[in-house]
């Protein structure tokens, strides 16, 4: 399934030139108006620009994920995969919440989110691109310039977070030429309300990741609290449910294939228009290497927590995570092998520059940095290649040391000089991560992976090595195995950072208390922190380079477009988006099949086999067996549906985005797209991309039939 | 996917209603040659007739498969999982063929098959109705009825088998209303040949058996021997291979969706004409019961066998039998419980007795028996339930012990009064399945399994359970487990029949010498022999009875059916049949999919994941990659098929069937049918029933571009 994906800096652009393709940001939507029309949308297209109005007020972040209010007591759906970490959390060998699922039938039995949990509700978006890169940003250049930025950036957020509980992000939109002011409300105590068994909500595990057909119930449900004065809070057994501005209603009759459904949420990446040079580097290397490491590192938890239920559960969630990115980058590496896609971006880029240099102003405008853009990159790929197995070596407590350390050391700026992800604002969030490893460390597991990436490290020629990390290490040329684990053993058995308490006491200590420690952790941290900062300063004067030059290429290409005629939306960087498209299934489907648009409940029981990933429950299965359909039978299937395919534009972020139909009603949620889909990320393919929603009335009817989570289907009005 | 099945005495009849349904009898396919013609076939339909001549003479039964001469030196192609005993059989911890595969290079490197392997070449077929039911025979009842039909058939047989190195067998039709004789060379001395990694033979095992979209390589090869006279006989360094009178060309074309296609084979057990109590028994009570046991002995020998990979070998052959019919009678119960078999059975019958009734004659001739044939049925069916857990509480040795002491009394008869199954042409069949214990049992797996029946048969009231068994076991109202498991200890421990050398050597004592034995299963044996006789004697004074009630009520039905216009083709029993359709897929396919006729490597890829039931093997994905298709290549589907659906109505039996294009030509090999199909097997349904075939194309790419068999390809003409 799609999963969390956090944006990067550098973000592109592409061309609309079908229907389907396209995430478009809110305020765009007129632009496309008739072709919405032309797709069935009943709502007035401007109706959905107003992000607090009807039915984008009800659309919220979960920061990874994507979700909305369903009733007027703050009632969040989502994907069962968003809310897996929170299950897990609340879940132990005696009380196993996954295998079980959970339904609190009151407010009070509602358990606290995993740490860190958050839901934003977007509240305004404001161009800021002046205040960004000013006049005199403009003229600057490197690190002068990237710190430039980074000025500008925290002292907008800064500006706009003196509004108390909101969270408030720049982000970039066409590659740095545009920038946004997000500022969204963060509700911070969040409650698990209800997830179905995994053998529901995770139906077909990793199997069916990626596929089609797909009988996976992913849903779940959150509960946003606030203040009893309705402000964001920490947790608090005073806090009360959170009245949404606006919520989604229930669309009272079920979906068919060629339906119009919109997808609203908050898709993480995409690259669809990257130089050349970047598609060879992620897919000839980067891609590959992930996927070696992916592989390695499964088999390595799998090894080390088969004998430990308790230590297995700690670890579901990353396994999870690490299972579904190694099928995401492995689909798109079978699609990639398959294509044309490296030819066709060399030419269009050629095409790019030809159009440039054929006009003399343009060249000026543009040339050098067309050229510098590439030479930039280069210059990145070569460091991230070289540094590859030095940033997988580092112990999970090293690195948390590093982070306490340094934000030790920001904390003796003014808040506005401090680093991002260092200021006040990052200190809750930081806290949740330190004190989030007792649900999801263990020593064992991390040192067995760390040892297996330190191997590779080791055997490095020592210039391509990292100095400072090697001294703290002892690492020297022609080290065996057992030298490594032995220097390891040391590093892990001087600390004390794996005690919950003392690592939460560090978030408040002084650089000279970390200078004066003993621990072996701490102690490397303090050795690594200047030269870390060198390397930092490096990167970021790179960065700086790249910044300006990689702009002003999006700007020639945005520009060479236009001159086509070709209208452009920025590529997903997990700000609010909308994409429209129908319900569909696909010619042809997986080698051997078509698909069509729906699955069904029978599909389920076909598919069970009372263990494993197909471990549908028994009552689920006496209910289909008993054609205990109720209302939520369709009636072309007979069946319930399960999930359908819809040919929208939807990425990693979208996850537990709301599908509605062309009334704005609830019809779903997105989970997932299909295998040969994803490779839509870098290049969209209009005839095989299609998104996987599972269908709302079978999230009622389990609800209802299996689950009996009555309470639930009242608030929503769904009786 | 299809296994061997051994045809019971009892056999059924059916109408021909469609092209695509039957599996005719070659003599009868004159009766259907205006279909045969209109479906493409382009060969003269008498021609099939004809058993000695092309292309029948070429198609051979392994008893329980189906296989074909494909070369002039007795080169035989079947499917993978009907040369996997001998695969496991040849299999050490060391050197894993299984895994591996194996390729003999030169005719010195072919392996012995696994004991008691034989290949079959129908030489005659013979109706000999008139001597088997004698006009004495027919004034018969019971016991004697069933007693003189043994009689006249081992009479029948014998004098056909004193032309040596054959294997004569009288073969029920249409419910014992007809006999025939089926003449067989018994070819002996059967080698091993080729066959892929079960990355490839096995591809997709248990979780896509019965399965479509398919990408099993289910082929492989054996070599039949003979003596340097031509002769059939036992392994030897001196024999040669066999030069069979046909063999099949290999199609020069590919197929593709529409083409006739039809298929060559030995199909085991059919059942669509029984009664509306034989369906309820089967499917309310044994197909149940049946499920629920094999779960448990799969879990039995996943535990016992689990860490000991020369056990788990042992019972590998066992553990996939056991899965893929496990598979087959739960997918069977799946389509049972949605549809309306029953009741439409239960309807026909009734129209048949109404038919019956509505007339003085046919009352007179049939109406007792349609009477006594339910009251017949109900009493047997009483027996099995009562014994169900007494025949799985026997120990594996126990049995051969039991199996060894009959075959001693029996020895000192004249071979003609001797019980079919122990007779001299049955003594190295019994030796074969003595000596290949050594490979395929365990007794620590074994006891296992025993004493998990065992406390479920002691723990039923005295009155049901057997005295003599009870007496041998010692076993007592109201044992423990751990009592059970202390008698079967001391049973075991008893026995020295564990030892190859000293099991083999009772196949040629006298009865004086097992009464004298001190070895506890040989006692064992001796002390159940009487009771068992008697047993039997009550069982075949039940079959007498019964033989006669069935084949008139058999008849009745035969003549319902032909006055409604219905011709009639006897079902399936092991013995040589012909069906033909057309390659086709099908809507609906599963849920949320339309099924295509043909799959490609494309999906061999997009499944393959390294490990397990899925790990293609590296250099086949390599020349998938690379497109290394050579002249395998389908123009339309631009890739290598793999497997393609058929219309065609195949059950266990056919698994290994040549499939031939209208030309009489070779283009693959029948191996499945889909998990919807098989219910087929009571109920034929002509919209959704599909045989699975491996295509020709694939077997010779994989042969060529992955295993390099160039030495077979060549002596198939394939190059």
């Amino acid at each position: 399934m799609y999963k969390t994906l956090i944006a990067l800096a550098i973000l592109s652009t592409t061309a609309a030139a079908h229907a389907d393709e396209g995430m478009w940001m809110p305020q765009q939507l007129p632009q496309v108006a008739n072709q919405l029309k032309a797709a069935g949308l009943a709502l007035d297209p401007a109706s959905l620009t107003k992000l607090t109005e009807f039915p984008m007020g009800a659309i919220v972040s979960l920061g990874g994920c994507s979700a909305s209010f369903v009733s007027p007591q703050g009632l969040v759906a989502t994907n069962h995969h968003c809310v897996y970490g929170s299950v897990a959390h609340n879940s132990t060998p005696e009380r196993d919440l996954l295998a079980n699922g959970f339904l609190a039938k009151t407010l009070s039995e509602e358990l606290p989110a995993a740490p860190g949990s958050r839901i934003f509700v977007t509240k305004a978006v404001t161009d800021v691109s002046k205040q960004v890169i000013t006049a005199a940003v403009a003229k600057l250049d490197g690190k002068a310039r990237l710190d430039a930025i980074e000025k500008n950036t925290k002292s907008i957020q800064a500006e706009c977070e003196k509004d108390a509980g909101h969270r408030c992000t720049v982000s970039s939109f066409y590659g740095g030429l545009e920038f946004y002011l997000i500022k969204q409300l963060e509700i911070r105590d969040v409650r698990l309300v209800h997830a179905p068994p995994e053998g529901v909500g995770k139906f077909g595990g990793d199997t069916d990741n990626w596929m089609w057909p797909r009988h996976t119930g992913d849903y779940g449900f959150y509960r946003a609290y606030v203040s009893r004065d309705g402000k964001a809070a920490d947790f608090s057994e005073d806090n009360v449910p959170y009245v949404p501005q606006h919520y989604l209603k229930l669309a009272k009759e079920g979906v068919k294939e060629g339906d119009f459904v919109m997808v609203l949420g908050y898709p993480g990446r995409t690259n669809r228009h990257r130089l050349p040079s970047e598609v060879a580097y992620t897919f000839d290397w980067s891609y590959p290497a992930f996927v070696k490491s992916s592989g390695e590192s499964l088999a390595i938890i799998a090894e080390t927590t088969k004998d430990n239920k308790d230590t297995a559960l700690k670890y579901a969630s990353q396994v999870a995570s690490i299972n579904n990115y190694y099928k995401n980058r492995q689909g798109m590496l079978d699609s990639y092998a398959g294509s044309d896609m490296l030819a066709r971006k060399t030419a269009e880029h050629e095409a790019l520059k030809q159009w440039i240099n054929a006009d003399a102003a343009r060249k000026k405008e543009f040339g050098a940095d067309i050229a510098a853009v590439e030479k930039l990159i280069a210059e990145r790929d070569a460091e991230t290649k070289r540094d590859y197995f030095l940033s997988s070596s580092k112990p999970r407590l090293l690195n948390t040391a590093r982070m306490l350390y340094r934000l030790a050391n920001e904390n003796t700026k003014p808040d506005t000089e401090r680093k991002s992800g260092y200021q006040v604002r990052d200190v809750p969030r930081i806290k949740s991560s330190v004190a989030a490893l007792v649900r999801n460390y263990d020593e064992k597991v991390d040192k067995a992976l760390i040892l297996n990436s330190l191997v590779k490290y080791a055997a490095e020629p020592a210039k391509q090595r990292n100095a400072a990390f090697d001294k703290v290490l002892g690492i020297k040329d022609g080290m065996s195995k057992a030298d490594l684990q032995a220097a390891l053993d040391k590093l892990y058995a001087g600390s004390k950072l794996g005690d919950a308490a003392v690592r939460t006491a560090w978030i408040d200590k002084k650089p000279a208390d970390f200078k004066a420690s003993d621990d072996s952790f701490i102690q490397a941290a303090v050795a690594l922190y200047g030269p870390d900062l060198k390397d930092e300063e490096k990167e970021e004067a790179l960065g700086g380079k790249l910044q300006e030059a990689y702009a002003n290429y999006m700007k020639a290409k945005i520009a060479y477009m236009n001159s086509k005629g070709q209208a452009v939306y920025p590529d997903a960087n997990s700000t609010l988006r909308v994409t429209f498209g129908q319900i569909a299934g696909r010619q042809p489907g997986s080698d051997g099949s078509d698909w069509k648009a729906f699955t069904t409940v029978a599909g389920v029981a076909a598919k069970a086999t009372g263990t494993g990933e197909f471990n549908a429950p028994k009552a689920q299965l006496a209910a289909i067996k008993a054609k205990d359909f109720g209302k939520y039978v369709d009636p072309t299937l007979k069946s319930v549906p399960v999930a359908y395919l819809a040919t929208l534009d939807i990425t990693g972020g979208n996850s537990g985005s709301a599908a509605l139909n062309s009334k704005g009603e609830w019809i779903g949620l997105a989970f997932d797209g299909t295998l040969d889909s994803i490779i839509s990320d870098w290049d969209f393919n209009k005839a095989m991309t299609r998104s996987i929603q599972v269908d709302l009335r079978y999230i009622l009817w389990n609800m209802k039939h299996v689950d009996h989570a009555d309470n639930l289907l009242k608030e929503m009005n769904a009786e």
